[in-house]
Order: structure tokens, then C-alpha cells, then sequence
């Protein structure tokens, strides 16, 4: 690949996918890593789904949602046991179940037949996560936590890597070479919203970077998935930015879904219902045909 | 409508829609201004395209851009004649045609029988250019030059406001109110890129944000386009954030045409050639029905 | 002036010194414009203070305040007739005094013998705000208002250029030398924050750019202003920032001054009132004198 | 502290102060933590400096640069040993030096009499730095690595936090609950600069964010300390902009200092030399005094 005089004053420069990035870096046009899941191909013409609450919060609601989300076509489940707080108060309402939260994933993965995607937040609980989950997701806020990135990539297992809503496409990929340059290649990159001044009718801070995805597509080979929900943090964006990632080009959409939104343990606002679920899924199926890919 | 108590800290509030933006404002669910510009609709199913050049560089260009983008199926002719410049130096190449530009998309336009939208730049030209043009386009730098938004309503011609790079949904909307108040209703939003400090493979600061389409067609009325050329700055992802658009929800498509985009008067990054615009509207045309939508 | 090799990917090359902004930009190191507005120095060691009200509410108002920065020392009185308004409607309060306002300026400038200085807004103001102020104000959201910037340039009167809070330095010293082509060498750069993501305890979304004062002074020979009432919106932090940017080298500070700010007609959140601005007079003196410059 | 009705949309509630980061929260007016770090004060009237090379590069470099901050004035020896690298490829010259650069402080700490901060960045060497170092440092790519501030406050060691480029001052103070609810009471807060969209003639992507230091003593009784080595990445603005961190009421100031700036190891465009560092102290300690502060 040469990218060289492109861009004057271009941010990925042919030094930095040679020197900095050179495992995340594109090696010739078209080239693409694919690599399966459990099962389920990244990277290829198949548009994968991965769905579930923010929080794992009962043994019952991950058995419902495991349940629906792979009925409704699903591939993977989505679902956090520890969680990363703002501020280290919780209500009631708000516990992490951790270790409890991942037996109810791994129940869930083994009853319902679905795999399993769960965050990681510190290196002494990767074992205990890395037995359960198909996929370690590594969170915006671990984006350049460079010692735990390295830690979940020895385990082998495939990872996400959630880009941070401060980082540049550059930062991203270097902090995707650390995983890489430790010989696990099943590096999954997800956009989740970045922060802007120009504030839209929501609290939320982030608005979900589209134009990254055939940005990221320019200059390096690994999957690149959407995370609409987590973005916008408001229902009713979800499914236009669902299918607009889709339609950009995206390689899998991630989608946070509840039975019951307003009863959500946390950002009520954002999930969708089962229902909701469903017919965007149809949708998406639809759009991801009109740009030659396929879902579910 | 009514707003309140969705987001605690939100942008636009209940009175904002009530006091700051009336005009602007949806009275009810599924409002939406729906009017004709020279036989062609907005705001309805149907997804207009405005292509042509970013500027109108001679008589022979706009003649021969005008015919191509119409067999490919475009709507409109873009170009403009005078031009907003960063700098007040002009290269020989980059100079502005300026009347004369605008005689020749008067030509084009009768002879080769497709509508014209060109910027307005000053209040004295807005007679000459209101004569010819089908929509005036006020530019993003003009977003907020309230007395010009004035003189350009009063010619009761559409007028197609872009959004400044740094202005959020409740500027923008504002200042389409100081055109609506004029008893002006043919109004038409255009989003064309916010800057982010998240910089991407690119010298543009611009990213796409089409979070804005759903967020704005929340909150008002009036039809919402994009504008993918200008935002990326970068002809590789023009073809992406165009279809992500239309799947978003976009009311319309504003994009670059160049015979030669790499002999372009300015920005030869970012054009499509003729070839690569047919083959996108064919593209663009398959999502649009894919979200029930029509194109061409 | 050679800039070239100092940053890989910097922002302002040489060749944009020579080509993009030649007259702005510094010809030799400490090359820097000092010029006289009505007898006050810009660009040496005294530091100029530009103060008064956000709008020439009354008559007066305009003379008490007037007077009273007079007496703690400013060297300018501001008040704007003329207001841009991000929305169309005006309270009765909120009110425009227009050419009425532009009167009582003259009558304050006459009466207290203190120079003024006022925004214009629209060409055909021009000559009449330019036969009373002594520098003719451009506000950040006319910054890229090419021709209206060359007119307010042809009437040889000083001009200051607020910088749009979208803006970076580089379109900010283009839209400077737009002024600077038609002869007018006096021309104040005037800072007065810069949106950004990372919001503060604040319904303002700006943050004040103090970088930009030694950023601005290594590459342009104008003098650089910072005006911290508009900035911060909230007047516990207008001091601590005036303080800032004296110490930062700034050639100037424009301050919010109000005789009852909690009735005052728009953002009563952010003006001081006389006596902290009598208190702030003399510590703005104390830390001029601690960086070898003079205040008052 | 009744925060309530000020700002409208404010980012900081009364809530916030209450429940979210109650302990990191002002109790009263005037309310400020004061406490004794190896016998100098935080809080109080004296401004501590902490100055260094941004990496411990060898034994003799440390020894000399410990020498000469001292002889300047600087009250802590700066430095890492231990270092967050965007990319795993290292230059030699850029090796981390990892426990022997901590022995090596330690040696300078003994040898010089001065005290250390360095920066930590994985539980497993908390127990080794907590042993030589008089404060932890937290990057800021750390910032919201919650396990790990946990983890750090339990040593009961003085802690500054780091300010990430992306997070607001709510999510600072968050982060910082997470340390003062371990009981650990000597937090200091560390602003190195936030991505903003307007870029400067500078690679780095950074403005240093002074208006968060009234912003933060309005709501917090921690020290506030301002990095303009780090934020500003050039030589030229690092002088103004302590000044001005100074002036605006900073509790501390974090400097980089190199023997020969042009050969360090990393970032050779941001580091003061000696002589530099020398006259920049007595600068900052006249502003200093201008403020009612002391230094050295």
C-alpha cells in the first residue's frame, strides 16, 4: 500500500503504516482480514449482530434477551457483568453482578446456544471472562490502558476494542498493534461515538463517527463494527444510524437491547424492545443486501 | 410536540421549539414541509440530487457537466460562480467566474434543461442570482449573517441553508427561523461537515455528521440534505457517506461532478468523475428503496 | 520569518506566511504593528482595556458606564447597537437600539471623552458607525464574510476581528489579511473562545484560547486581544482569565462591564459590575507590571 | 455549597456535588484541601513546581537534572521510568527504563534532596514505585481506569490525576471520588491540555484548558495543577502559558526539563534547558507575587 502525497498534511502518514501500525496496516488493495468467531465470520460479506442489555442484570432478563435477540437473528450476546462507572456510587438498581453476571452468560451460551461478547476490566479477572466469552471487549476507557491490552491479547481469545470518543483513527490502530504484535489476530475494531462540541438535542456528548468506517477501511485490514446505541443514547437515532453504518460500510453492528427500556438498570433511554429489535433487523437485513452484504 | 422530560440536560428544549424556532418547529408526529422546486419535491418520498461542480470554471464545463449529471439522473446543477475564499489570493486557475459564471449556468440551464442551485455571497448579487438561480444556496460561513438571511428570504425564492462547521442543531435552526419569518417556506437544511478534533487519515477538519438527519428531523419540518463531498474532502469516501446518508434518513444528496476531477479549479480530491457519479446514483438508488424511499 | 521544520504536520506552513497571508504574516523575529487608535497605543507595552456594556441598553446607561470605566482607567468604551441574535425574536428588554444606541455612543464618546469602539453588522451601516466609533468591531460569526470584510477594510477606520469560535488560526490570520489587502494596516485580533467538547460548569460552550496569544504572536505582527466576558459567560471566572491572558502577552483585554448585571439586557451572568472591575483594573495592572508591560 | 439555579444547563449539578462526587466537592466557600507532600504544601499560598525530563533516559542524566531544578527552585523531580507509548515499537533511544529508572530516582531523590513524582501505570508496579516516589502520577490515558485508581489510593501516597484530553471536569472529579473514597485524602488534579477542533501551528493536538482551573476551585477543594510542557508540545509557549496558569490561579505547575532539549529521547520540541528553566522560574515567581502566591 502507498498512501504517500495524498495528503499534504494527511493524519496516517506511509511511515506511520510501516513503522507505527505495521500488522493493523493494509498490505495491498483489498485486503481484508477474515477470521471466525465461534462460528460467525468478521470480515467477510456476512454482517454480524451482536445484541443484548447494557448490563447483565438478572439471572432471568439474559435468558429472555438471549433468547429473543437470537431468535430475531442475532449472532452473538451482549452483555456487561463488570462495568466501568463515571462515579463509584451505585444504586441498588445499578450493581454490577461480575462474577455472578458471568455465570448467567455462560447459561445463557450454553442453554440458549448463542455466543457470548462481555467486557474485561482489569487483568485479574481476564481468566475468569476469557472461559466464558467468545469475544473480550475491551471499553473506550481501556482504549490506551497499553499493559491490559496486551494482557487480554495473550489470552488468544478474539477482541474488540472499543475506540476511545477522544481518539484519533491513528491512536486507535496503535493501540490495535499492541494486541496484534502479540500474535492474536482476531482484532475487531468498534466505533462508538466521539465527542463534539456542536451538542444536539441530547445529553449524550457523542455523536457516532461514520465517515471513520471507510477511514479505517483505507488503511487497515481489520473488521470494523458500529456501536449506534451507546453513541446516540436515544432510541429513536438507533435504527437511522444502524442502517447508515450499514450502508457506510460497516462490518457488524452492536445494539443494546432490553425487554423493558424504561425499566433498563441503566440508560433507559437508549435500548430497544424486542419488538423494535426485530423489525430493525428486517430493515438492516434489507439494506445490507442493497450494498451487497448480508445479515442474519 | 411536546419534548420535555425526554433528556435532563438537552439542547433544544420544549420552549426553545415554542419561542426560539416556532417556524421551524414540527406542530405534530410526521410533519413535515413537503414543496415543489421547478417540478422536483422535497421533503417528500422521493430523494433529490444536486451534482456539478464546485465551481463553474467555464462555459464548456458547465455545459458538459449539466448534461451528464441529468442522464445519470440528478435533479439539480451545482456550481458556483462566486466563491468564498479562506485567502484573498486567487491562483489563475482558481478564479471566480462570477457574473459571467452565472450567465453560463443561465445557458445551461436552458439548454440542457435542468434546475440550478449556486451560492449567494453578497447582498448586492442576490437580484442577478435570484433571476437564474432555482435555489439560492447560502454558505456554511453565512450561516449566521442574519440580515443577509433576511435579504435572501425576501426574494422568496428556495433557499438551501448549510450548517456551519461549528454550529449545533439549535444555532442552525435559529437561523433558518430568520428565513421562515419572512413568510419564506421553501427552506431546505444542509449538513456539510462539523470539525472534531478527532482527525482523521485527512487534511480535511470536517466529518460527516449524519446523526444530525434523525436529530433534526425530531425536532423540525423542513427537509434535511447532505452534502458528503465537501465533508470528506476525499473522493474514496464520498460514495460511502452518500449511501450512509440516504440510509440515515436524508432528504436529498449534494454531491461534487468533475469531468476531470484531477484538473479541478479547487479541491481535486474530492470530485467524482462522471463515471463514478453514475455509478453511484445506481448505487444511491438501490438503498433508497431499500428504506422505501425513490431516486431518479 | 522562516517557520519551515519546526512541526512534521503543522497547521500554518511557510509557504502559507508567504502566500496565504504575506501582509499578516511577521516579516523578522519581534516584528510586530504598533499603531494609535484616537491616541491609544495597540501593539507596545501598554496594554489597552476596551470596556462596557454587552448592549447600549439606554442613554443613560451608556453615560454612567461610560464614566465609570473612564475613571478605573479603560481606554476604550464597548457597547453594541447593532446585535447579532441566534434567533429572531427579541424580548422587549433584549431590545436593539440601533441607530438610536449609535447616538448615545457619540453623546458618551463626546460628553466623557473616552473612544469607542462598536460592532457593525451589515455594509449599509458602514458609514454611519463609522463616522462615531474609533474602531469598527467584526464579530466572530462575520469573521469569513469575505466582502463585508473588505468594506468595513475601505473605510481606513481601525478594525477589530473577533475569531468565530469554530475558527483556527489559520482561517482566522485569512480573514485578517482580506482587511489588510485594501491598505488597512490597523487591525486587532481579538479572542473570545473557542467551542470544545469538554464541557465546563457552564451553559457556555466555549473555552477561552489563551494558546492562541503566543501561537498568534509567533507568526503575525498584529497585536492579539482576549476578551474573557464572553468566553467563560459567567463572571467568577472573567477575572482569573483576564489575569490569565495578561500574563499570556496578550496586547489587550475587552471586558463586560455593567452597572447592575443581574438587569442587564442579555447574558447577566457574565458582566462585572463597577467596582469589580475597579478591583480588577488594578490586579490586571499588578500582573501587566510582573510581564514588563503597563496597564492604565 | 449550593451550586442550584446558576446555570441553566450547567454540567455540574447540586446533585453531582451531593451524590456523584461528594467527598471531591466543596463543603463551604473558601473551602481547601492543604496538605504536606515531603514537606511541601499543596493548597496553600506557595506554588509548587515540579520539573524534569519526560523520561528517566539514563543515571547520569537524572543526577544532573535533579541538581539544576533544585538550584532553580523546583520543589520535585519530575520524570518517567515507566511509559504509555501510542505505538509498541520503541527506538533505542526511546527505551523505557523501567526499575532501573526508578532506582536511578531514587538515587537523585538521596543524592539531590528532592522529592520525586513518577508516573504509575500497572497494579503490579505500584508497590515498587510507591516506595521511591513522594507522589503516583495517573496519566491521563488512565484517567477512568477504574480498578486501577483504586488500586493507587489504597498505597495511601499522594496521587495526581491527570485530566484525560477528552473528559470534562465532571468526569475528572468522578475519577478523583474513586481515589478519596479509599480514605486517601492527597489528591492532586493535574490539566495537561485537551483536543480541541481548532488546531494551531502545532502538530500537537492540544490546548491547554486554563478556564478549568477557576471551574474546578469553584466546586472541588483539591489543588488544581497546570502541565504546559505536555499541552502545548513547543518550546515558545510553554513560558507564557505557566505565567498565565499562574495568574489564573493555579496551585502547582509541572514543567519538562532536559539538559539538551533537542537530544531527548521523546517530544524534543517541548522541553525548557537549564537556563530556560532558570529564568522561567523567576518569571513565574514575579507573576506569582502579582497573584498574592509564592514560589521558591
Amino acid at each position: 500500500m502507498n498512501v504517500e502525497n495524498k495528503f499534504p498534511g494527511k493524519d496516517i502518514s506511509q511511515e506511520d503504516l510501516e513503522t507505527k501500525f505495521p500488522l493493523a496496516a493494509k498490505k495491498y488493495p483489498g485486503h481484508k482480514s477474515r477470521f471466525s468467531v465461534s462460528g460467525v465470520e468478521f470480515g467477510g460479506e456476512h454482517i454480524p449482530v451482536l445484541a443484548g442489555p447494557n448490563m447483565v442484570e438478572s439471572r432471568d432478563l439474559i435468558l429472555e434477551v438471549a433468547q429473543s435477540v437470537k431468535n430475531s437473528g442475532a449472532n452473538f450476546l451482549r452483555g456487561g457483568a463488570f462495568k466501568p462507572l463515571t462515579f463509584p456510587y451505585r444504586s441498588a438498581k445499578y450493581n454490577e453482578t461480575r462474577e455472578q453476571g458471568i455465570e448467567w452468560l455462560l447459561e445463557a451460551k450454553n442453554k440458549i446456544g448463542i455466543p457470548i461478547i462481555t467486557e474485561v476490566m482489569e487483568e485479574k479477572y481476564i481468566p475468569l471472562i476469557a472461559e466464558v466469552a467468545d469475544i473480550l471487549q475491551i471499553g473506550s476507557r481501556n482504549m490506551q490502558n497499553f499493559p491490559f491490552l496486551t494482557a487480554c491479547a495473550k489470552t488468544g481469545k478474539p477482541v474488540m476494542l472499543k475506540r476511545h470518543y477522544g481518539a484519533s483513527l491513528r491512536d486507535w490502530l496503535g493501540a490495535a498493534e499492541y494486541i496484534l504484535i502479540e500474535g492474536n489476530e482476531k482484532v475487531i475494531l468498534c466505533e462508538r461515538g466521539v465527542s463534539v462540541p456542536h451538542t444536539h438535542r441530547a445529553t449524550s456528548r457523542f455523536l457516532l463517527d461514520l465517515q471513520v468506517v471507510p477511514a479505517a477501511q483505507e488503511v487497515t485490514h481489520l473488521p470494523v463494527v458500529v456501536d449506534p446505541s451507546h453513541a446516540t443514547f436515544w432510541r429513536p437515532w438507533v435504527g437511522p444510524m444502524a442502517l447508515a453504518g450499514i450502508a457506510a460500510g460497516s462490518d457488524g453492528v452492536m445494539l443494546e437491547v432490553h425487554p423493558e427500556p424504561s425499566n433498563a438498570a441503566v440508560d433507559p433511554l437508549q435500548p430497544l424492545d424486542f419488538n423494535e429489535f426485530e423489525i430493525l433487523m428486517k430493515r438492516m437485513s434489507i439494506v445490507a443486501k442493497a450494498v451487497g452484504r448480508t445479515m442474519s
